[in-house]
């Protein structure tokens, strides 16, 4: 979904001249053949003929360090990698293991821009208009590299910027990944009841946003939440905090401290959309 | 909101004859007239020179006993008395604190729609179309009173159903009243780390959706809190258990447990919105 619409982007934008595409499965080459969001397409790396001027890995980050083990030989020819992995640490991580140093070419980066539908077919140009692209550059990443994606990342309408690492990895646990994660959990727990099919019957429109992310791809979010554990455990353990806080003064029936954090909440919730 | 939207979808289907609103802010009043919601307006029920056909008592569940005590008359004399209130049974409890008997006219209802804007203002038309609303009667409740409401309802497009009040407390705490608390949980929890203003910088739409309900009236979620305390602790607790299962999980990096979770999530998920 993320890489064909980056690939539609950049075609409806003329960004490139050449786009290829790389996949392991036959249906995803011959959609994207199709829907000419690729000029060439190949089932592995090393059917490639081309070495190509940027490489983007658009993959789940469990298999991002095997993806990198195949590009090998363009982290030593091309202007640019970069990824487009929802962790950062632990893609700079399985990326220092396979090579004695961080090449200069790699550019980690994530767009903070999805849908809750996957796959190829999913893919739409103009996702990435107006959204943020975070880029997390290395001690070793190469400043031709970092303008090359930063540029690239332009020219289809994201607005990039520029942090380390753990900040990333800890920022979007708590505005990305805790959310995803208390949404599974809220449909977990009410598909489990005795009442369940009553409970979803009488679901409102809130509850349909509420959730809306839990209908995201299981296997994605399993491995983020493995990739981003330390900080996403914490994220999650401020939220149990504040959670058990909000049980108490519905038990003990402390009306104004109720409104009080809801008010807050409120104030903070109608600035952010601001 | 509420009142105002069922006076303006009365209104346009052509329900009724007359509809008179009262309520004890001014401006209000002069909207609900300018906009002609209503036909007359009153500052109080004492001010009212009729005695109306059907009464329905649009206002936060803590202040219901209130307004119930200002019509003990109506009472002895409608077709029907019924409310919108968020909950149930601390509704009937307190009209069964104010009257000796629970009234044959009395019809419990709660409409499953709503907005997270508040105000007379924020009435629209058709808010009802196709939303479910559940009447809760007593067991006082005459058959007659209860016809009423009910084709009240159907004629401005709604789908009534039927149920005990503390099934529709349990339901409610958990599809409703649960989401909201986590909404404003998880806001109130993000607004008050230290990197506040990047964590808001950087949310997506996922974050956006799954906080909507955090901008809803805090006063009036303080009240539903309260109202139906004993069924949404036991719902937060629920939830509890779960999110802590999940967070051990995590730390433990049970990735075949995660994705069981979160497959199970989105299949529920997928089938509520289809």
């Amino acid at each position: 979904m993320i890489g064909g619409s980056i690939a539609r982007s950049l075609r409806d934008k003329k960004v490139c001249e050449n786009i290829i595409g790389i996949d392991a499965c036959a249906d995803t080459l011959a959609i994207a053949l199709n829907e000419q969001l690729v000029d060439e397409a190949y089932a592995s790396v090393e059917d490639c003929p081309l070495s190509p001027n940027v490489v983007i890995v658009c993959v789940p980050v469990s298999v991002i360090s095997q993806v990198f083990a195949q590009c090998r030989d363009w982290f030593a020819e091309c202007e640019a990698i970069t990824d487009v992995g929802s962790t950062k640490q632990s893609v700079i991580d399985d990326l220092q293991t396979l090579m004695t140093e961080l090449p200069a070419n790699f550019v980690p980066a994530h767009p903070i821009a999805g849908r809750e539908l996957s796959g190829v077919q999913a893919a739409v140009s103009g996702l990435f208009d107006h959204k943020k692209v975070i880029l997390t550059p290395t001690l070793n990443t190469a400043p031709n590299s970092l303008m090359c994606v930063t540029q690239m990342w332009q020219e289809i309408g994201a607005q990039v910027e520029y942090m380390n690492a753990d900040s990333h990895d800890q920022i979007l646990a708590a505005t990305s990944h805790l959310p995803h994660v208390l949404a599974y959990a809220l449909v977990h727990c009410l598909a489990n009841q005795t009442q369940t099919p009553e409970i979803f019957r009488y679901a409102a429109g809130g509850f349909s946003d509420f959730t809306r992310i839990a209908s995201s791809d299981p296997a994605l979010w399993r491995d983020i939440c493995m990739a981003n554990q330390a900080p996403l455990v914490e994220a999650i353990e401020g939220f149990e905090t504040t959670l058990k806080q909000l049980r108490e003064d519905i038990q003990n029936q402390e009306g104004d401290a109720l409104q009080k954090m809801f008010e807050q909440a409120k104030i903070a919730r109608d600035k952010f959309t601001q």
